[in-house]
């Protein structure tokens, strides 16, 4: 299979570099292709501007409508196209990030910023005017995994930790982008308290991930809904019938997550 | 009172833009200072690396020790102490951007990521080795507010809209940063759909931000819960007998929100 590798770390001789070319070397050893994005060796741009979409600067930017049309005509940035083309040759994509204000890094958020643009991994539906998103996006039949450090420790992003529950902190990400995109989002690989790893800790995050992507094509993605499966009204609101009578990004899967 | 306004917004001409320059007049009409941080206009480099830190690049960089370091020893990279003094003199600070991927833009996390370093808004305790952050961060005493635009109808971020509910897609936000700073966070202000807004819905958004602003030092925050409130264990996990046996990101507010 065919995986894209995108990474974010000023680094490379960093615990995520390491982890990096670690998982790197063990799916090209399982007969995998590879690609990467190392957005900070690419020294790659996160800021949208006009001139990605060849923008007439007299004229105001809308930044849906003028990058759905740089697209369309074949004018949109290079260093753009050359990212879709990855992901569109991608089975698989990894997101490999520290943990920097419970997100990601400026330079992945921009990443993701400039190269989806309408039009790209979700856009309006020709025959229905809809829009394609939520399972229902042009990156359906993709799998994506995030595989993420932080300092702090596991206890502090548990369902009840003080900084949230990982799950919910990722929702914007996950849900979001991964899956509004119709890619099938596998559960995170979370390093915790990476800036306190020894040898024991460090093989056993290498460990973890190496298990994780053995298993990349065959574990059950998080089953979020698709916004064509009947869960939602016209108004794409959850309809009363599911969900348990509960709020909150959480509704959006079918299974309910372990309370406590 | 002194107020910083920071926009990430490509186009002045924008919605955005507009209100923007509408929220400042406002505010200096009822005898407020402002300052700004336009990040698209000050060019506004988005991305973490050691050159912020004088940081020797043959020795590997770990961003916490190394920007702590610079902030202690003066070696900030200037445009950063720039943005901190123009923090420091904040009795309210207001984001202001459009909703990309359910997150800010690029170039504004980058601004987060950067000038937050270590040390400043958040930091290490000399006298317990803890972290100085929710409730206990260095930004206490200045209030926050996001402002923000969507091309989706507000439904679609309802308690149980297809994108997830507000509150708890800008957890991260609200929560993760500006809280863990120390900030007391006002609700957000919404500008939805956005993409097809006409004049009698610009006089809407404009009112509400207005009326918003005009009790921006008198609205009750957010209720976050205080990291030393005794509602955490020493694993800073919330104790039993808080949030109701409930878990995910809505049990650290003291309130918990209407359901349904």
């Amino acid at each position: 299979m065919n995986i894209l590798w995108v990474l974010a770390h000023p680094d490379e001789r960093s615990l995520n570099g390491s982890l990096r070319d670690s998982a790197i070397t063990a799916l090209a050893d399982a007969g995998h292709t590879v690609e990467q994005s190392d957005l900070y060796r690419m020294a790659w741009n996160p800021v949208v501007t006009g001139e990605d979409y060849a923008h007439d600067p007299d004229e105001r930017l809308q930044v849906a409508t003028a990058s759905s049309t740089a697209l369309r005509t074949g004018t949109l940035a290079e260093e753009i196209v050359v990212e879709q083309e990855k992901l569109r040759r991608a089975d698989a994509v990894v997101l490999q990030f520290p943990l920097w204000w419970f997100s990601m890094p400026a330079i992945m958020k921009g990443w993701i910023d400039r190269v989806f643009v309408e039009g790209f991994g979700y856009g309006i539906r020709r025959d229905t005017g809809g829009t394609r998103r939520y399972g229902d996006g042009l990156m359906a039949g993709t799998r994506a995994m995030i595989v993420t450090s932080m300092g702090g420790s596991e206890h502090t992003v548990s369902p009840r930790g003080i900084n949230g529950s990982l799950d919910e902190l990722l929702f914007p990400i996950q849900h979001g982008f991964l899956w509004y995109t119709g890619m099938s989002v596998l559960p995170p690989v979370l390093v915790p308290s990476a800036d306190r790893i020894g040898p024991d800790e460090y093989e056993h995050a290498e460990k973890t991930l190496h298990d994780r992507l053995a298993s990349l094509f065959t574990d059950d993605p998080i089953p979020f809904r698709h916004q064509h499966g009947g869960e939602y009204d016209e108004k794409f609101v959850l309809r009363p019938e599911y969900g348990a009578g509960d709020s909150g990004v959480r509704v959006h899967r079918r299974v309910a997550p372990v309370r406590g």
